[in-house]
Formats: C-alpha cells, sequence, structure tokens
C-alpha cells in the first residue's frame, strides 16, 4: 500500500454529484491532491501540472463503494439458505454459524475469507456487523485495517430471543462492549472504527438499549441495526414492545435512531408513515438491500419515495442474506426490485434509474463516512479502476453505457485497482 | 472435440429425475454409453466396468443446460438499455442492432463473441432468434455447428410494424424463409437445425403466420416466438386482431402453436386462462425469463401455477432482454421473480424452489430437444463440470449447497469442462 499521494488518473470517468445528476467523461483527469479528490478536468488544471499522471487509457475510474450493511460472519454460508424467511432463517443458519466465532482460529479463517473478497470487489468501505465475541470482533478489525479499507465494525449485543449459548445477559452484553469499545482505543486502528451494533429489537431488552444509547451519546459513537425488514418481525416487535407506537420508536427511546451518533437503519421494506417521518427528522441512514429482500422474501422497499423526499440511503449488500458482496450486483439488484415493485404492486412507484443506483452504491452510503464517494472537490479519494474488455461488444460504447454494462456484467475480475484516501492498495 | 464415447465421470453429481426430484451425490460415477447417459452410480455397474474413467475428484458434474430463448444479435448491446419497456426497447435499441446484420461481416464478427461466450457458459443446448437476413443467420448457424453445442437457430420473420429497411414484405418473408431452409438443409449441419421464428404478432400478418404454419405442417419444424409478455403488446394484439379471443390464437390459427412442431412461446407473463389452456393442450414449450421480464418491467409469470399443472417450461437468458447468457443467472432470476411475486401481489404462488429452477435450466428446457437434460438411463449425454473451490468457505458443503451456492455465485469461471452428447468440447 503507498501513501496518500498527489496525483492524477487519466481515462473514462463516471461519478454522481446528486442522485440524479451522473457525471460522465469518455476521458478526462481526475486529480487527487493529498488524499483529497479536486474534481475532473478535461485538461489538467494550470495549479496540478506537477501532479504524476497515471495512464489508464480507455478503463473506467469510478469513486469506490460503500456496503452499507453486510454480515462478516455469515459470508462462510453465503449463496445457501434461501428457503426460508428471516426469522426461521437466524435459527436455522445465522445463529449456529455465528456461535462458532467463539472460537478465534476458526473466526481468523473464516474472516480472512471475508476481508479477502471485501478487498478484491468494488467495496472501498463498510459497514459490518460481527458476532457478539470480542475477541473475534477485534481480530476482523484489526485484519480489515491492513487492508487499508475503510470500515466499521460492531460487536453484535443480543440478550433476548437467540440460542442458549449465543445470547448474552444484559449487563454482560453492556460490560462486553465496554471492553470491546476500550480495546479498540488502545488498537490505535488507522481504517477501522466501532459502531454499536444492537442485533434488532427482538433479541435486544429495552434495558439493553439505553445502556448502548448511554455509551453513544458518552462516546459519540454510531449505531447499526435492522428495521422493518419482514412483516412477521414487525409483528414480533408489536408484541414484545407493545408501548411503542412504531418499530422504530424502540430505537428512537433509547438514543439508537440518529440523535446520539449517526444511525444506519437495514432494510426498512414495510416502514410506516411514522417511521418514515422519524427517520428523516433524524438523519437516519437507511441501507437498502434489495437481494437479501428477494432471498427471503422480505418485499420491496419503498426506495423511490425514500429518495424522493431526500432522504439518506445508501446500498447493503447483506451477506448472507444477500448472496454476494458484489456492489454491482446491488446495483443491479435494486433496479430489478424497484421495477418488480412498479409492475407488481406500486405503478406510483417508478422504478430506479442508473443515476440513482449508483448514486446510492458511492455518496449516498459514503456520506455516513463524511464527504465519500465522489471525485468532487474535497472528498475523500476513494476510487476503483475497471477493465471491462473482456465484456465483448462491437459497440463503441460510451462511458454511461459501460457503467451500465458493469452494473449488470461486472465482477471482480474487472477490478483492476482500488484507491482509498488517496492510497493506492492495488 | 473428440468423438461421442462410451465413458464414466467420477465427482460430486446432480441431476433432476422430475421438478420435485433433485438427486444429489457427494461422490458418483456418471456413465455415458456411446452419447447416452446410463445412470449414476456408487459403484460402477459390472456392465460399465471397461469404460475409461475420468477422476473429476470433488468437482460438480451437472446435466448441460438448455437457455431456451436467446437473441443472438442482441449480444451485441448486452447488458445496456434497460430504461425502457418492451415496444420502445425494440425501436430504441433492437430494431436498429439489428438492421446491421445485413452486413455479413459485420454479423460474423458479433456472431463470433455470442457464440464464444455461449460456448463457454453452462449452456450446452439454445435456443436462438436471429435476425431476418439469410445470409448472416446461415453463418450464425455455421459458426454454432462448429462448436459442438447443439442449437436451433431461426430466421426471423415480419411483415409490418418494424421500421422501414428492416421490415419484409409478406411475400418476400415466406420466399427468404424457403431460400434459407433450402440453404440449411444444403449445408448438412451436425448439430444445428432451423426453426421457424415469427419474431411477434404485432410485426406478423396473418398471411406471413399462415404461410409459415403451412412451412411448420410441411416440413415438421418447430416453431418459436413470443407471447404475453407486456401489457402494452397485449393491448396492441387486441387492437391489430380484433378477431382473436386471445392473443396466443393468433399463433394457434395459423398451426404456430404446437400442432404442426413443437412450439416454444417465450415470456407468458399475462397469460390468461383460456391462453393457458391452450398451450396445455398443445403441448406448447413456455420459456421463461425471469431478468428480462424483470429488466423490461413486464411483470412475474405465473411459473408456479405452470409448473402445478404440469405445463412444459424452461429457462431463456432472454438476451439482451436479459444482460447475460448465464444460466446460473437465469435459475437465481427465477427464484428472485418468483419471490416478488409471492411477496407483492400472488401469496398463493409459493416461490420456487432450488429443485424446480434447476429442473427448468436442464429436463425442462432440454425435453425440446428430446431426451436431454438428465444423466437418467437414456438421456443424451449431456454435461458440465464445475470447479467451485474459488467460492470461499470453510464449510464442508454437501453437494445440494454446493449447487445453490452455484445458483447464486457461480459464473463461466467456475466452468472447466463440457459434454455434449457424449462429445467433450472442452
Amino acid at each position: 500500500m503507498s501513501k496518500a499521494g498527489s496525483f492524477v488518473l487519466h481515462g473514462a470517468a463516471a461519478y454522481s454529484e446528486s442522485k440524479d445528476r451522473l457525471i460522465t467523461y469518455e476521458s478526462a483527469y481526475v486529480v487527487c491532491e493529498d488524499g483529497i479528490a479536486r474534481g475532473v478536468f478535461r485538461e489538467i488544471p494550470e495549479k496540478f501540472r506537477e501532479f504524476p499522471v497515471t495512464e489508464l487509457g480507455e478503463k473506467l475510474i469510478l469513486p469506490g463503494m460503500v456496503d452499507l450493511h453486510v454480515h462478516a460472519p455469515q459470508y462462510a454460508f453465503h449463496g445457501t439458505g434461501f428457503d426460508l424467511q428471516l426469522i426461521d432463517w437466524l435459527d436455522r443458519y445465522t445463529y449456529p454459524e455465528e456461535m462458532k466465532y467463539k472460537k478465534k482460529l476458526y473466526a481468523e479463517r473464516s474472516y480472512d475469507l471475508f476481508v479477502e473478497d471485501l478487498y478484491c470487489g468494488a467495496s472501498t468501505r463498510a459497514v459490518i456487523f460481527a458476532t457478539r465475541h470480542v475477541g473475534a470482533t477485534v481480530r476482523l478489525m484489526e485484519l480489515l485495517d491492513e487492508t487499508g479499507l475503510v470500515t466499521y465494525v460492531g460487536k453484535v449485543n443480543m440478550d433476548r430471543n437467540v440460542p442458549e449459548g449465543y445470547c448474552e445477559t444484559t449487563e454482560e452484553s453492556l460490560l462486553a462492549t465496554e471492553k470491546w469499545l476500550a480495546r479498540c482505543e488502545a488498537k490505535e486502528f488507522q481504517n477501522t472504527m466501532p459502531i454499536l451494533t444492537p442485533r434488532f429489537t427482538p433479541t435486544c431488552t429495552r434495558a439493553l438499549m439505553d445502556g448502548l444509547g448511554k455509551l453513544s451519546a458518552e462516546f459519540g459513537i454510531p449505531v447499526q441495526s435492522h428495521l422493518s425488514e419482514n412483516l412477521g418481525e414487525i409483528e414480533w416487535v408489536k408484541n414484545l414492545e407493545p408501548d411503542s407506537a412504531y418499530y422504530g420508536e424502540t430505537y428512537d427511546r433509547c438514543g439508537l435512531f440518529g440523535t446520539n451518533g449517526k444511525t444506519i437503519m437495514a432494510h426498512c421494506v414495510h416502514s410506516g408513515d411514522e417511521e418514515v417521518r422519524k427517520m428523516k427528522e433524524n438523519g437516519v441512514f437507511i441501507a437498502h438491500c434489495p437481494q437479501s429482500n428477494m432471498n427471503l422474501m422480505s418485499g420491496a422497499a419503498p426506495v423511490r419515495r425514500y429518495l424522493d423526499q431526500g432522504m439518506r440511503v445508501g446500498l447493503g449488500s447483506d451477506v448472507a442474506g444477500g448472496a454476494e458482496t458484489s456492489m454491482f450486483t446491488a446495483m443491479k439488484d435494486a433496479v430489478h426490485v424497484s421495477k418488480m415493485r412498479f409492475a407488481l404492486s406500486h405503478p406510483e412507484d417508478t422504478p430506479l434509474t442508473l443515476s440513482e443506483v449508483f448514486y446510492m452504491a458511492t455518496m449516498g452510503g459514503g456520506e455516513f463516512f463524511g464527504r465519500v464517494g465522489s471525485f468532487m472537490d474535497g472528498y475523500e479519494f476513494d476510487a476503483v479502476i475497471l477493465d471491462d474488455t473482456n465484456i465483448a461488444t462491437l459497440h463503441r460504447m460510451n462511458t454511461e453505457e459501460r457503467l451500465e454494462r458493469a452494473v449488470y456484467c461486472a465482477d471482480d475480475r474487472n477490478i483492476v485497482s482500488k484507491y482509498v484516501r488517496g492510497k493506492k492498495l492495488y
């Protein structure tokens, strides 16, 4: 890994300025100064003329992508187990796997595979669920930190409705979290940060969530969880927490819904008006996970409405509810789910456009990390370089067509180089 | 390419006996005698002991897959142009591309790319639309014939509602078809056969379809077309052919709906009861094209109902309505579309299972070619060999799990060997 530098990349480029404004160049100079993007130009501006230029020919230069929701331990069974809906799927496949991460050696070997996969794909940043285990979670953070990818990782909290041997008591869960945060602090990670991670309301008592809310407030630590993914889950939450007007309130009342630290809620497939209003008010990030929502039969999230209301929306692979960490697949699936929603149930919700899904995969999720996900002046410089010559055609395609084709046909074979915060990873 | 032989493959194996009966072995001997499958065994039966055994270790041995609906010329823009619904998409992207195939050199170069892609994927058989052009269509057939893949290829017929320069007159279309059939006969193809291909009712007058129906009856040539894909298309057919009770009748009354030759109708997303009844009665094959139906916002075909009624259903990539020729993707998308249909609009139609989509990709489409798509005794021996070691996990997965994972995560990288009719292609 090189140092964050000042340089210019020359090639075909695409990036978002907003969800509706996709900028593409057939041939352009993408400028990075001390790890910060300075814009994209047809000619190198005078003040950057001294920077070294990397000639990329016709390769595609895109902002690094952001996987806003992914479960590292579930990578072990990715691509299998899609015969069940959420709650049964957790019991049958997920908890039995996650329990294994008590063993640090198993965890290390399995996380190695996950981290390598993430490293080879289009993601430069990710927000990740680990397991309840402090040791394994810290090891995952070490492995990720070494890659140069920028990540948030969460030790998972759960104190009810989880199989014996994997469940924590409220006290254990909070103590372990404090211990974990202290160890994170001592490690002085360069690229990896902790994020508080109550699994979801069905597995977290109010006492646990109150405790986590206090930690979030005290240390300003961000939060991630799941919300309104599945109708059975929502019904369960109603029964467990009859005092809450809506599912999201079970987080909000504990300070875990964007009021203390930046917060990501994964899925939001079935969020009602009140919940949506509160997410908007609190600036909660929605991690839309289209393939997971198909695989686990959860439904089709109203992403058109979220985007039209100016809410914060990114994309998540949600491995292993999703089968792959690929953000190309996530963009394609986001279009597909929106088209199914449009065709089957909500003709008023027009399908997502290429510009919108690309925005969500880059700037939408990137905003959780700050000014990330674009080549506009002032953004942290994350980039992936694509060689798409293996996707054969006689056509001379323009950059926007090549970008669309990448969404539908590209995979990790096409990623030949990757930059994070101005450092070249490979 | 080797000769059709007698041999045994040893490895992990999976195949269908019926849509509900997926057979898997962790370690088995798959027997081919003179190009015909003789079954799968734990020990090599006495009478096959002399056959040479190829040791494939833990590799997966699957029946070759059948792409029941794909447009070869549209491969040129695969992965792009998914912003429009069917009729506008045809006008904007498809017809302008297909017109180019008047030039044989362009056709040859472009078809080369398509054929190579098909050769490298999991399909051992395909049923293919070409263009209206006899020369280019024959060249495509030559290229395909050389590969050893078994295919049907259709010169497309159209005599109305197609842009000038690409439309034929009724007489031209029928004469060109006869000329084409004569050339096919003279070529003495080993692996490639002609199929009559009225594009779809909006572009084919009754006179043209009557003429094609007579050709089908006279020479026993099979038929392929499109049916009830898109609501706008169906409305258009109603206006064009007010005498027909339903869309499918426009084919049936001309002898192009399974009564003269085997017939494939692609899509059948919105087929009504009468149409379904007639398809069942006539043994029409349905080519379900799930990704195309998502990309072009056509809807979600009622495949659960088709399968439950015992109708003939296979899978089509429908490139370039679908982005890829991958049959893994087609299986995955078929599950996804069925889950969206289940979750969003038809809770009574339970999602398709792994067993069902694998059946459709192999035996379902294979039936169009005869006894094809399984390793049961008497089936033509088509097989693909998968090395899935690049899909990393610490788990020791069984064959069914590996098959499911292949559906969600495999691509052409995983295909290391391919057999058609007992001949090894590579």
